[in-house]
């Protein structure tokens, strides 16, 4: 019987794509057919390999899917799209506005006032940046924990990103703030064509206290909606943390019962973890939980970095996240690739660490697995979600290709991304990105900046202490 | 009296420029004239403020100097070109071959047997893929330490590129070594319009012996050439050097003379300074000695990086660089300042240290500075050479724009790079290369693959004890 046409057709490229034991196999001469926002098949014309069920084998002349619409891959590398596994959006409306600067000082002096100033219009300009920028990175899921999350929604909704989408909430705002992120999950989970998941989103340990992180706990069980937060950012908070109570971060999370069975959590950063007694700890809730690391802000206040490979070994998954870009300056996960695979070796003073290949795997299995999409996305395989980017591999810094796990990881960039396409819906083509006007947004965007950095009202939307 | 038609005018942009103390001054609106491969005037159209001499200042209707070609500006930073203080073109061709290696292994097992099959044409074809490359990335000098430096020369003076050319060799050669560097240096020295300069360039203290060193010296003062040298590139070295001969490696070159009055000598990398013995030695010698720093590769083998802010402290220029395409994976000098600048925040744990501006001071007059092309080029000002790079920072990933500076190091990539300009020959317009045919070179060298990796001989160039 034939099959109905494909939506999408993409040829001629070589696939990243996992083999049985997660390990990364790239298939040459890849034709990938996309049908209802899925991948329909995978096979090589290369070798008539095939790991899809539907389409003809062998060479050029055997029968390929008919499609609506086709993509010539032709001297393209196709990966799963890249997952940035903790951002805040709109704060790209604030991107290198405080540089050179301590934490303290950062959220103190500049972005906590600053944040007061925050209006409906320009978190909605920040996020449609900011999406824009990912499509163009090749990011196809982000994971967002700010404020004004029903925007963030709308414009994700809009642009054609996937998503998981937190509300985010300080103890000091009351009890009001933990309900208006549940409302929000609630109301929003599953939305935009099943693109849009939500979580919990509380702010951190030292700005959200006992109780509310237990009532949290509560929460996520009952409601079985994840929780994403930031902990152990450095190791000054994990320092702070035991001085005040005796407990690191993460056995504050414990003991609220975020690391219960139930309860899915998601931390950023985890720069400061105390290996001896966090580990353990980690290792017990293995499956539910998820680190996302962010290594360019790390290098940029001289933390140390995410200690990725005790995790590894500990079997708790790291995703690659870029943090907002007040901080980061750029939402470049492909960056964060790189620097992960670079800052890795260095803080393990071993070069033969955190391979090239490991790197695409933190990149693809590994996020989609912290941003609970592990059996969605992350991975270019029949039956997955259609989160696909393609990646030009002709440029003279990416030739000649000896190793392409290597041209990937340390040659290529994100400007190499080409297309970007989600639910097998081309977001970006001849990297034109379709569904955001840029010049548009960054036009109305710098009309409000004068009013938006204003800092002489002398308020601050919080007070950092670490 | 009219002055004659600018052979190029460059306007709308906002021009990165620096003070009389060396300080970094945004100049917007600016008009850069460019008459006989040097900038004739480069003069602001917002402010009427000028630094050349013959524009006329005020508005747009102010009459603008009369040019043969012109470029618009508008919405990009007009930067000098960047400068590669220290790299090894023909590497490109090993481009991701040998990864995830300790450099042992790296240099034994793999890239001292592969360039025992360097021919002539590979060497050619990878000069010319570095220099597409470099043009691309915005790079307008390149400071090159290789063998078959006739090739890198042609190449050079065939793409329009800028280059400080030295014939690597190590002792095991005889003294044919040194000869031929010096041949080289001096037949070759004022070429290509006067875009090649030359030096010598033994290996490094560790191939090449005192007396070889010594000799070095004196061929340098003789001939005024500088001196290349890769020394102290990671801790391990200065290490064995000490226990050897009971010197550090920069003792060693200044016991040979290379630190003396007359010589100019680069130093590659110096990651494994002894701060407290060769500091002094260094200081001692301001003025004539400079170092070239390549993050990326110190991150990827597990090393120190260069001690920019001790160099710094003692008056040392440190110049941006990229080391070979073999170890280094990309010839991104945007990168390498991007780098410089995050790495060197983390390693002095000081996240207000090496400000944005002053990653830009290494990547301008440090760099320029650093290639003994000083009074040349690394600045836009009236009387230097036209070597200019214009940044598109339209891009979403670059906008809004608070702090250019931050954008340029933190946001900007090599990507934003638009059009190359070296002596006032556009050698990449609207982000296409004009001077090298990048397929072609990529065509050739992808067929002469199979013979260059194959390792089956068993030889090697030398051996690395480091």
């Amino acid at each position: 019987m034939t099959p109905p046409p494909a939506d999408l057709l993409i040829t001629g490229c070589t696939a990243l794509t996992h083999g049985p034991r997660g390990e990364i196999v790239f298939v040459d001469d890849a034709v990938i057919a996309v049908r209802d926002g899925r991948i329909a098949s995978l096979s090589s014309e290369a070798t008539g390999s095939e790991t899809g069920g539907e389409t003809g084998s062998g060479s050029e002349t055997a029968a390929r899917p008919v499609a609506v619409e086709h993509i010539d891959g032709r001297g393209c590398a196709a990966l799963p799209g890249l997952i940035n596994c903790h951002t805040h959006t709109p704060m790209v409306a604030l991107r290198g506005l405080a540089e050179d600067l301590p934490a303290h000082a950062w959220f103190n002096d500049w972005i906590w006032p600053v944040e007061s100033n925050l209006t409906a219009r320009v978190i909605e300009l920040g996020a449609r940046l900011a999406c824009a920028e990912m499509i163009r990175g090749g990011v196809t899921t982000f994971a967002d924990h700010y404020f004004a999350m029903d925007t963030v929604a709308d414009v994700t909704a809009e642009c054609g990103l996937r998503a998981l989408l937190g509300q985010a909430y300080f103890t000091s705002q009351g009890p009001e703030g933990r309900a208006a992120s549940l409302d929000f999950a609630l109301r929003r989970r599953g939305t935009a064509g099943g693109r849009v998941t939500t979580c919990l989103a509380p702010h951190a340990p030292y700005t959200v206290d006992d109780a509310d992180l237990a009532a949290t706990a509560d929460l996520a069980r009952q409601h079985g909606l994840p929780v994403h937060i930031h902990a152990a950012e450095n190791r000054e908070q994990t320092d702070n943390s035991l001085a005040r109570h005796g407990h690191t971060p993460v056995e504050v999370l414990a003991r609220a019962g975020l690391l219960d069975e139930g309860v899915d959590l998601l931390i950023a950063h985890a720069t400061g973890l105390d290996t001896a007694r966090d580990l353990p700890v980690l290792r017990r809730a293995r499956g539910r939980v998820a680190v996302a690391s962010a290594p360019r802000g790390y290098l940029k206040f001289g933390w140390d970095t995410t200690p990725v490979r005790a995790l590894r070994e500990a079997g708790i998954p790291v995703g690659l996240a870029t943090d907002g870009a007040a901080s980061n300056n750029t939402l470049d996960v492909w960056e964060s690739m790189t620097l992960t695979a670079l800052t890795q070796k260095h803080t393990e003073r071993d070069p033969t660490w955190l391979t090239a290949r490991q790197a695409l795997d933190h990149a693809t299995l590994q996020s989609a697995c912290a941003v609970g999409l592990g059996r969605e996305v992350g991975s270019l395989a029949e039956g997955l979600r259609a989160d696909i980017i393609l990646v030009d591999l002709s440029g003279p810094h990416t030739q000649p290709v000896h190793d392409l796990a290597a041209t990937l990881v340390h040659s290529a960039r994100s400007f190499d991304v080409r297309d970007t396409i989600v639910d097998g819906r081309v977001l970006m083509r001849d990297r034109e990105p379709l569904t955001v006007d840029v010049p548009g947004v960054v036009r109305e965007l710098n009309a409000l900046l004068p009013a938006l950095v204003d800092r002489s009202h002398g308020k601050r939307i919080q007070e950092y202490e670490g």
